[in-house]
């Protein structure tokens, strides 16, 4: 049987596009009720400036929570070194670097240039490698808005390429690549793996974010997966976007995602009903937002892994 | 470049799961819009009795609208022969009989068994046959509920590949196969069709009807058009879903299907502008309805088919 790695990001990208703060203790219950669910990854949260974000400004404290949790990969969103020094500290298992392929986006999101970012992520890496090999985070670099942008459009594969090599030639670990503003369709999914894997290795690239902006998530998520990628980000309820992509609004819904997989017998080793569970502690702690998802509304089908089968009935 | 032909079937599918009835000038509004928008082939309604469903009482009425409208195929679902007597009066090009894999259903939808539903099959491929050939419509049986049902549950394969034979021994022009439930998932999808094409060839099963319930619609999708499906029904704003399977409301989004073949560089044929503004229309005419679809909300990336592309800005 085969298996993907679902990769929860609704404490990070989720909750940072959201208008209301969830409180400290409402974020720990909710990760500790993602890992009970079987998740076995979490973006719980990123450093940034609790000014910029303050949904964000508790991220030390859930970090120092998460990494309590037997058997979780805690894994944070970090902008510079500062960050990633931050998460170190916390004992964070993976550290992402997000580069936006749109210069533009980069400038207007984190006011950095690709050769400022580059240079973050050099330093990161250094930071990494002087660290002893048990402590060291798996240091990830995510190319954003690599399908497109809401602020310059279409986006140059040439760039995307470029941007992959100087990431990897940095120090990082691994690419991963990210529809930032939902740009992306399961045709240039697939080409877009496959040229990047060409250019830094197959095992340089095992992940990918995507968003549900145009209803493509899933099928995105397949073609990736047809790919050969194992790692999917998803955001419960889907929670999440882009503050500087207008109408970008929405993850891939990570019940949808878990269900589409189990249905096809890909093993995610989530318990989708304790994940759905987790919805409501979200919609306490987050009143007016919107959680979307079509699974949970729907319900399991009869017969989905231990769901009642009515008696079978006179063939025809 | 390669197309597919995406067949709205919001007309009947969607307009016989809605509360309110449209008015009959609303829906010919609705049906020209479509054709002008680029559509090739509209499902107009079903003849069925107006007492168990209201909204398709003026399927006589539309048909004779539409069938005038150039270059348009139009279709009809019909449950028996009365159905494809009048569908085929009305000058249908091509009439679609339903046969409900799952007995239970077929049972309770249209109180038939499989075996009075095939002699169905067989009397109005006689009639389709006694027919000059130009005058004959394109026979299409159906094979609802073939990935699942609400009442029965799992729907075994083997039941599934009886029926399309039968269907297809009846006189049947070619067999379809509905997720009329949202059972389906990419995996089943894909094995489903390469099963039924095992049976009777592939030249005869060409056309899937796919849900949204579970979210998966688009996925589904895709895999049907990589096993080399050609024909996509789908429905505007999602409008929708089964009477007799509870939860499982909601078409695929032919918005959202039509930018994911187009984003693809695979044709449709279709105006997705011209589409999305028929959206008014039914909103208008079914107040309260509510209209599924992440395209239409979230807009058209730049670039997109004459969308603006912003000034180039310094490359990094």
């Amino acid at each position: 049987m085969s298996s993907v790695l679902i990769s929860e990001v609704g404490p990070r990208d989720g909750l940072q596009n959201c208008k209301a703060v969830m409180p400290t203790e409402a974020k720990k219950r909710w990760i500790a009720a993602l890992a009970d669910a079987g998740v076995q990854e979490i973006e719980i949260g990123s450093f940034v400036s609790p000014k910029l974000l303050p949904q964000m400004a508790d991220t030390g404290e859930i970090l120092d929570f998460a990494v309590t949790i037997p058997g979780l990969t805690v894994a944070v969103l970090v902008p510079n070194l500062k960050g990633a020094e931050a998460a170190i500290a916390g004992g964070a298992h993976k550290i992402t670097l997000p580069l936006s392929v749109s210069e533009t986006h980069s400038l207007r999101n984190i006011r950095r240039t690709h050769a400022q970012v580059i240079d973050e992520a050099r330093a990161i890496a250094a930071l990494v490698k002087s660290l002893p090999e048990r402590k060291r985070p798996h240091f990830e670099g995510s190319l954003s808005t690599a399908f497109g942008c809401t602020l310059e459009g279409p986006v140059p594969e040439a760039t995307t390429l470029r941007c992959a090599e100087q990431l990897m030639a940095a120090g990082c670990d691994e690419v991963g690549l990210s529809d930032t503003t939902g740009y992306g369709d399961p045709a240039s999914v697939r080409r877009l793996i496959r040229a990047v894997r060409g250019v830094i290795g197959a095992e340089n690239l095992t992940g990918v974010h995507l968003h549900n902006t145009r209803g493509l998530g899933l099928a995105n998520a397949l073609a990736a997966y047809d790919e050969g990628i194992t790692t999917f980000d998803g955001s419960l309820g889907g929670l999440g976007g882009c503050p500087t992509a207008p109408g970008a609004s929405g993850n891939v819904v990570t019940e949808d995602m878990v269900f589409m997989f189990e249905a096809m017998g890909i093993s995610t080793g989530i318990d989708l009903r304790k994940l759905m569970a987790t919805r409501e502690m979200v919609a306490e702690a987050l009143p007016g937002e919107e959680l979307y998802g079509f699974t949970p509304k729907a319900g399991l089908p009869l017969g989905f892994k231990g769901e009642p089968v009515p008696a079978p009935v006179a063939a025809g």
